[in-house]
This record gives structure tokens, C-alpha cells and sequence, in this order.
């Protein structure tokens, strides 16, 4: 017999599964992957190591770590089939419309996606594909975004160099230039705080496609979908907009937040389901934008998001969340602001994938119900000439 | 403060929202949609309608149903780039995979798409686009598995036909040849049959998608991917390479049946979470499975999946649901086996478009928890030489 319970809207509170990959507390604002708080790992790892904690829930040993990154780096290659579908794409296209469908392509040349997937096939050998795929996927989406940004501005496609690091390559292949120290590292410590945050949108949506055993180019299809949408991902470029938009007219920071509020307009970049006090990761964004603002002598960003932060903070009792201060940060950085969501999804396919890899190692379909509050049944069908 | 609420794995039982397009009574085997039985809807309806139906809660008027089809029939044309994708495609590539891959590539050719989508925007207009997607994510995705089949067969592509039903017109693009009556029919019946199914999984991940305000493209490229999968869509797949199998070798349909289930292989197409009576579906698929079969004059895949049904009903109380008759009557209407799931999205885009159009209309994000089981918090990061 079946029982039914009902759950608040949006699923608010509702435990959906377990999980061994990310522990929130957010009354206390604690994020932490694998058990290690997140300010440890933002302050000494690097993401290469992050992904090998989410996909194994533990720090690698030295052999590893270096056999990942060998790893990450043999798949920096794109299908030249991928090159020509970032170029068909037309000029007008929104990069994460361009990241979800050229994701979607890259099963087409995945020699394991030919077969349907086996739920009576053998569970080691399974979680096993499942890694590989996880680690192609991670390094895969980095060129994506890297080589789609060269290709919309008529650049060359740069070569992957597979001496540098996972963030290194993507600066390197992004830009043309050899990152500065500072940059690698302000890139490597924001793909840490981006890489995991247990059932967001994105990673469930990964999670409810994978469950029906789809493979896992579906999954994170569905969660790049589900990522651009501006009550997720979207929303660091929805922020910096409203940055670009003061600076554009000379605006008073904070007039223009109250004047927004005063539309009843949301803004973007506070508030957060989960966290009840500070969102653990806007503390390091937070320093990240001021001090590279700093070391490249551009401090307006940081400087007009800080009066915004305190002035909603003082007013609404909303906090910054993840979003917020990654939209100066990676402006400061030379990214692109319609690239900000796309690089979010370079940091969160860690997370996403080791989702998927963690829902299929103990499967169940994610079926859940809905309340009927349509016509009352029976209704009846009738003729079109009696209606 | 937030409460936690500890659900069933997999939310069974839980109801994630309220909605007004499908009715369910899993203990009485009761589908309807917007309050009309099924069996209703099968016997006298066309899938037009029934789109309608979902689309707006109500049976359309004469006028109204002419001006859907009229719209429906306008969006027949594919982007010929779209056409180029599916040539690019390899010969290898799963349905599947090229039709999550083209929807998401539409999304370029769609002038709504090329600006985010506005949570503050006015909410009626919304509305109203949000159809005008729905009407035009019906009609090319169904172009696009026609065109697809044609393209990797190495034929060349039918031109639409304006005067055609949807059906028809799929089978006409399909096939090249004008469908007979009864196989239009048989296909209006199925895709009216498939058309919606409450919180399904695809449905689902459509709505988790939509759910962060990301765009329908995004949200019905993720239902593809988990429709895709065999606890799902792939289901009816899985089922008839069961009967080919069989037919084959030769083997006793119930002896072949009984082996599998001493390998402790799950039989295809039995048993529902939802339905603990006979799924309403299989009621008329299994009618149209004999009756195509009779028509012409191959009965052997309706009689062996009839004697599969039997054994399995008796042995296992499992009863069959929407897929196990899908197999034979798609067989029996000339669609290739690897299509049948992809003709499942052919009908149940329909559901999941009113899915989404009910979100947006209300939304909020649905973000649920998971419970922590990993290494308790808190770990610590240790240098890699200490490891």
C-alpha cells in the first residue's frame, strides 16, 4: 500500500536521499566536502585534489593526485566534430545554450555510449566507467568553454598544455596569455568553493535524470539546464549587470539597489535557501575580489559591491551568497560576464558527476508525486459541436 | 528556522507539488488528463486535442483546435542547421543522444531565447510565450526523430505536409508513404496514450529544470535525457530486443522469461510505482497490439509478449505497464526499434511542456536536502607528504 506524505513547495527541508559527498550546516555556515571544511580546502588544496575528494571521498596520496591530473590532462583534446558545432553555433547564441548542447554531443563520441546502459551489468565495473567518464566530463567542459569563447570572437583555438593545471590551462586557453600566479590561484580556490553544494537544483536535476539509469552525458545535461536558470547559476551574471549598469550611468550604488527594491525587483546575489547566516563561500569571494581588484588597480567592482552587500545586509537581513562576489571576481579576472555561469559549470561537473556516480553505485527512481487539484474526475469528452 | 522532513528513497509517496493536468488512482488503475478518462480521450480524442487539453485545462472549440493545428503544422519546418546536426551526427550515435542534442541546439534558432529569462517579467506574457515554445517544441520534435531516421538510413528528407494530422505527418516523414487510416490512428491513440503521466521522471527533471527559471529548452532537453533511461523510456527498447531475442533463437517466450528471471534479471515492461492495478495504457496498447498484428498479418510478436504477459502476471504479480505493448505495436507500425523511445517523446513532450508552463505560472525553486552519512565533519586537510 502506499502512504503519501506532503512536502512543502520546492521540496523546502525535505531530506531527498543520502549522501557521503558534501555536509552543510546552515545555521552555522559550514560547507565542508568529504568531512574538511571548505576554508581548509580553499586555503591549501588545489581542485585537482578537490575532484579526486568528491569523486572517492577522501584527500589522494601523492601517486594520485599525479596520475588524476595525467588523467584530466589526456582528455584536454576536443572531437574536431565538437570544434565545428561551437562554430555553427550563430553569433547570437547564449553560451550555456551552447555548453548544454555541445556537452550533449560529446556521448556522440563517447565509445561507451553506443551501448545502452545495463542496470543487470556489473557494479565495480560500472562505477569504475562511471569515474572515467566523470573525469572526461570535468576536463571536456573546461575546453568547451575555453575554445567556444575563441571561436565566437573569430580567435584561434588555443592547444591545451598539459604541463599546466586544470585552472591554468583554462586561463591559458581562454585568454592566450600565460596566467599570472595570483590569477591561477584566484581561479583554482573559486573552482574549490563552486565544486559541491549537496542538492542544489543542478545536481538534483543530474541526480532525477541518472536515476532512470540514463548515462551520465544525460545527467549533466539536465544539470547544465537547470544551472543557467537565474534562481541558480544565472544569478552571478545577473549581478554583474546590475554592477556594469551603475557604473555605465555613474549611479549611487546604493540608490540604485533601493530604487530596485523600491520596484520590487529582486536582487540578485543574496539570500540563500540552505544558509541562515553567511554563505561560507562568499567569504572568500569576498577577499578574492578585493584583492585582486587591488593587484590589478581595479578596485571599483569590489569597492561598489561592498555598499551593496552592507546596505542589504542591513536592510533586507539578506547575506551575500556565492554568487555575489564571484561576479567581480571573475570580471577582474578577464572573464567574459555571459562566461560567468559556464565557468561555474567548469567547477560544479566535480560535483555533479560524483552525484551521479554516488546515485548509481545504490540506485532508486526519483518518482515523486503530485496533488490533483484539477477538474474533479470524471469529466467527460464531448463532441466538438456540443461545446 | 527550517524543519527537516525524512522522505521514502527515491520521494515515493511524497507529494513534490500540487497540479492541475494529470489525475492518478494508482488503486483504482484511473489515468485522466484535466479530468477526462483516458479511455475517453483514446476512443474519441486526436492528440491535438489532447494537447490542448494539457496545455489549458479544457477540451478546445472548433476554432480553437484549428488554429492549434495550424500552428502546430507552421512549425514544421527544421532549421537547416538543425538538419546539418543530425548529418553530423555518427552512424553510432543513439537516437537518444541526437535528439537531446538537436532539441538543445533549437533553442539557437528561437529570438526569445537570445535574452535571459526574466523572473521580474510580466507574468501573462510569459505565459503566452511560454505556449507559443510548447506549440513549437511539439512540432519540430517530432520533425526532428522523422528527419533523423531518414538521414542516418541515407535517404533524403520528406517535406512536411500541412494537410496532414500530427500523426499522420510523422508517419509520412517517417516512411515516406501515406499512412493507411488504421496506422494514422493507432499512432494518435499511442501518442495520446503516452502524452502525460503526472511526476514521471522526465516530467520531473523538466520541472526542477524550469524550477530555477532556466528556459523550456533547457528544461525539455533534460526530460529527453531522463526519458532515455531503461527504469524509464527505455523501457519499451529493452522490451522488444526481449522479443527479438526470443524470435531469434526460437525459444519459448515463457521458458526465455522464466531463465532470465533464475539470472535475477528484471523483466522489461512489468510493474509500476504508481499503478497496483492494470496501467489504463497497457488496457488499449495491448487491444492495438492484436488488432495491428491481425491487420498484418503478424501476429507472432502480440502472441508472444501476450504469453509473456500471462506468465508474468501469474508468477510474478507484476501486471504490464505502458511500454511492455508499446514494443509490439511500434514494431507493427514500421518504427525501428531504437526509435521507440524517441517516439515516446514524440507524444509526452506534449505533458512535459504543460508541466513547465505550470511551474513558471507558480514557481518556486524545488531544492531538497540531503542527509549527511560521510566522514564526520570536521576532517582535516593534511599536507600530501603526511598522507
Amino acid at each position: 500500500m502506499s502512504t503519501t506524505m506532503h512536502a512543502p513547495r520546492g521540496l523546502e527541508g525535505v531530506v531527498a536521499t543520502n549522501s557521503s559527498i558534501c555536509y552543510i550546516d546552515g545555521e552555522r555556515g559550514i560547507l565542508a566536502y568529504g568531512g574538511i571544511d571548505i576554508h581548509e580546502l580553499a586555503e591549501n588544496s588545489t581542485f585537482e585534489e578537490t575532484c579526486f575528494l568528491l569523486w572517492n571521498g577522501r584527500l589522494p596520496s601523492r601517486s594520485e593526485l599525479e596520475q588524476l591530473g595525467k588523467r584530466l590532462s589526456a582528455e584536454r583534446k576536443l572531437n574536431s566534430a565538437i570544434i565545428d558545432l561551437l562554430h555553427n553555433a550563430p553569433d547570437n547564441a547564449l553560451p550555456m545554450h551552447v555548453l548544454r548542447t555541445a556537452v550533449s554531443a560529446l556521448s556522440f563520441y563517447d565509445p561507451r555510449e553506443t551501448e545502452t546502459s545495463n542496470e543487470n551489468g556489473n557494479k565495480g565495473s560500472q562505477h569504475e566507467a562511471n569515474q572515467e567518464t566523470a573525469i572526461r566530463l570535468t576536463s571536456q567542459i573546461a575546453m568547451i568553454v575555453a575554445a567556444y569563447d575563441r571561436i565566437r570572437k573569430g580567435r584561434h583555438v588555443i592547444e591545451p598544455d598539459p604541463s599546466l593545471s586544470h585552472a591554468a590551462n583554462f586561463l591559458w586557453m581562454l585568454t592566450g596569455t600565460r596566467p599570472s600566479a595570483t590569477a591561477e590561484r584566484a581561479l583554482d580556490i573559486a573552482l574549490i568553493l563552486h565544486a559541491d553544494h549537496e542538492l542544489n537544483a543542478s545536481t538534483f536535476a543530474a541526480r532525477v535524470t541518472a536515476a532512470t539509469l540514463s548515462d551520465m552525458y544525460s545527467a549533466i545535461t539536465s544539470a547544465i539546464g537547470a544551472l543557467k536558470g537565474p534562481l541558480h547559476g544565472g544569478a552571478n551574471e545577473a549581478v554583474f549587470h546590475i554592477l556594469e549598469e551603475i557604473d555605465r550611468v555613474g549611479a549611487d550604488p546604493v540608490e540604485h539597489v533601493k530604487a530596485m527594491l523600491a520596484q520590487k525587483k529582486k536582487v540578485p546575489g543574496f539570500g540563500h535557501r540552505v544558509y541562515h547566516t553567511e554563505d561560507p563561500r562568499a567569504t572568500h569571494l569576498r577577499q578574492m575580489s578585493r584583492d585582486l581588484g587591488k593587484s590589478s588597480g581595479q578596485t571599483k567592482w569590489f569597492d561598489m559591491s561592498h555598499r551593496i552587500e552592507e546596505f542589504v545586509k542591513a536592510d533586507k537581513k539578506l547575506n551575500a551568497n556565492v554568487d555575489f562576489y564571484s561576479a567581480s571576481t571573475y570580471h577582474t579576472l578577464g572573464i567574459d560576464v555571459d562566461l560567468f555561469t559556464p565557468v561555474f559549470a567548469v567547477s560544479r561537473v566535480s560535483g555533479w558527476t560524483a552525484h551521479v556516480i554516488e546515485q548509481l553505485d545504490d540506485n532508486r527512481l526519483i518518482r515523486p508525486r503530485a496533488e490533483y487539484i484539477g477538474p474533479a474526475y470524471p469529466q467527460h469528452w464531448i463532441p466538438i459541436e456540443s461545446r
